[in-house]
C-alpha cells in the first residue's frame, strides 16, 4: 500500500471497462477480510447496465459518477443467506435484530475498505458515496433486496481521468487518545482545526456559501440537523422492513 | 497488499512492544482513508497500560488477548469532536440522531480497516474484537467516552508468535449478485456451504458441541436468539445514553 499517502477520491472515470476477472479477484481477496464467526455477512450487487445505474441514480442524488462509471458496486450487510443456511440445517436463526443489523453492517463495511486499498493499489479510481444510507429504500427496490439484506455502503469504480489535489486531515493529536477519552477543549478545537480552515479552498468555500464560518458550511448547508433528523426516519423504516428492528 | 491471500488473525504475541512512532505512522497513514465530508468521524483511544487493559477485559469476556497485546485500539465512531468544533464557530450542530451514528461508525469502520491492512502489511499481527457491540456501555466506562462517543470496534495488536492455519472462505458467487440480488435457493446453500461443512475442524466442531449441523452451532451457541436480542437491548441503551438515538 505504498499509495495509501497520494490516494485521493476519483469522480472522472476514463471509458476504459473493468474486465470482470479483474473485478472477481479483488472482491475474491478482499473477502480475506476478517468477518464474524467466519459468515461473511456481506453481499455485493455489481452494476453494469446502463438501466441499472438509472435506478440507483436517484438515490445518489444524481451525482455523474453513477452513470459515468463502467462499475457500480452496492455493499450490503446480509444475514439473509445465513439465515437460509441455518433454515437449510435445522437450525433455528435469530438474526432479525438491531445487533445483528451492525454485525452485518460491520463486516459489510470492513470488507469494502479492503477492496478499496486492494482496487487503489491496482490503479483503479473509487468514489465511495456516503449517500446510501440517505434514501435505502430507494436502493432496496432498485436492487430487490430481499428482507434482512441491507444497503450500507456504494463505490463507484473505473480507471482515473483526472488526478485532483490530495484532500487535507486533522492532525493525529485530534483523533487519538491516550489511556481514555480526553473531551477537546475550545484552544485544542482551535489548534485542531486552524490548518483546515485556513485553507484557500476552504475559504472560498465559506465565502460562496455567505457563512461566517467553515463550521457553518456543514451545519447550515452540507448536513443539517432537520435533514439529519428526517432521514434517520427514513434510515429506521427501512432497518424496520427489512426486519432489523 | 501481497500479504491479503495469506492474513489471519493473531491472538498470540511475542513480548516485544510495538514502538509509539511505528504506531503513529500507521495511524496517520489510515487516516488517508475517505471520510464524509472529510470530518473524520472517528477517535481512536489507545490502551498500553495494564489497569486499561483490565479495565476493557470484562467487556471482551476477558479473551486473553486483551491483557496479552501490548497494544489494544478501541475506534469509536465520534461526533463530539465535530460538534464541540460547531458550538465553537456560532454553528448550530444536529448530529445527535440515528443517520449520524451510522455515519459516524462508517467512518470509524472504513478508517479500522485500512489500518488493520496496514499494520499487518507492516508485520504486526491483529485480532479484531466482535465483543465491542456487546457490552458497549462496559467500554463507554472505562474510556470515559463521552456523549456522542461511541465504540464500535477493537483491535489487539502486536507482533505474532503464531501461524495459524488460513480459515475458509465462501464462494464468490455466494455474496457477488449481478445487477439485482438473487435469494440462494436451498440447492445454492447447499453449493455455498458445501466446503465449509466438510472442513475437519468443522465436522469436530459440530462433534464436540453435539449438534446435528455447522449452522447449529452458530444458532445455538455462539449466536443465539436470545443473546442477540438481550444484547440489542443493552445496544440501544447505549445509544440513548450516548445521545445518538
Amino acid at each position: 500500500m505504498k499509495n495509501i499517502l497520494t490516494r485521493r477520491t476519483i469522480r472522472k472515470y476514463s471509458g476504459r471497462d473493468i474486465e470482470p476477472a479483474l473485478l472477481n479477484r479483488l472482491l475474491t481477496e478482499a473477502a480475506r477480510t476478517q468477518t464474524m464467526g467466519n459468515l461473511q455477512l456481506y453481499s455485493v450487487v455489481v452494476t453494469r447496465s446502463v438501466q441499472g445505474k438509472e435506478a440507483l441514480a436517484p438515490a445518489h442524488f444524481n451525482q455523474p459518477m453513477v452513470k459515468q462509471a463502467p462499475v457500480v458496486l452496492t455493499i450490503c450487510a446480509d444475514f439473509r443467506r445465513t439465515t437460509k443456511w441455518a433454515e437449510c440445517r435445522q437450525a433455528n436463526p435469530g438474526y432479525d435484530n438491531l445487533l445483528s443489523f451492525m454485525n452485518a453492517a460491520t463486516d459489510a463495511l470492513l470488507f469494502t475498505q479492503t477492496f478499496c486499498n486492494l482496487a487503489e493499489e491496482e490503479g483503479l479510481g473509487l468514489c465511495y458515496l456516503g449517500t446510501t444510507l440517505y434514501m435505502p429504500q430507494n436502493i432496496i427496490e432498485a436492487l430487490k433486496l430481499p428482507k434482512l439484506v441491507f444497503p450500507v455502503a456504494t463505490l463507484t469504480v473505473g480507471w482515473p481521468a483526472e488526478e485532483p489535489p490530495l484532500s487535507d486531515r486533522l492532525p493525529l493529536e485530534s483523533f487519538v487518545h491516550d489511556e481514555h477519552y480526553h473531551s477537546p477543549t475550545s484552544a485544542d478545537i482551535n489548534r485542531y482545526y486552524a490548518a483546515k480552515e485556513a485553507l484557500p479552498e476552504n475559504r472560498e468555500f465559506v465565502r460562496i456559501n455567505h457563512k461566517q464560518t467553515l463550521a457553518q458550511v456543514f451545519t447550515d448547508i452540507r448536513y443539517t440537523k432537520a435533514d439529519n433528523e428526517a432521514m434517520s426516519r427514513g434510515l429506521q423504516e427501512a432497518l424496520k422492513r427489512q426486519g432489523f428492528i
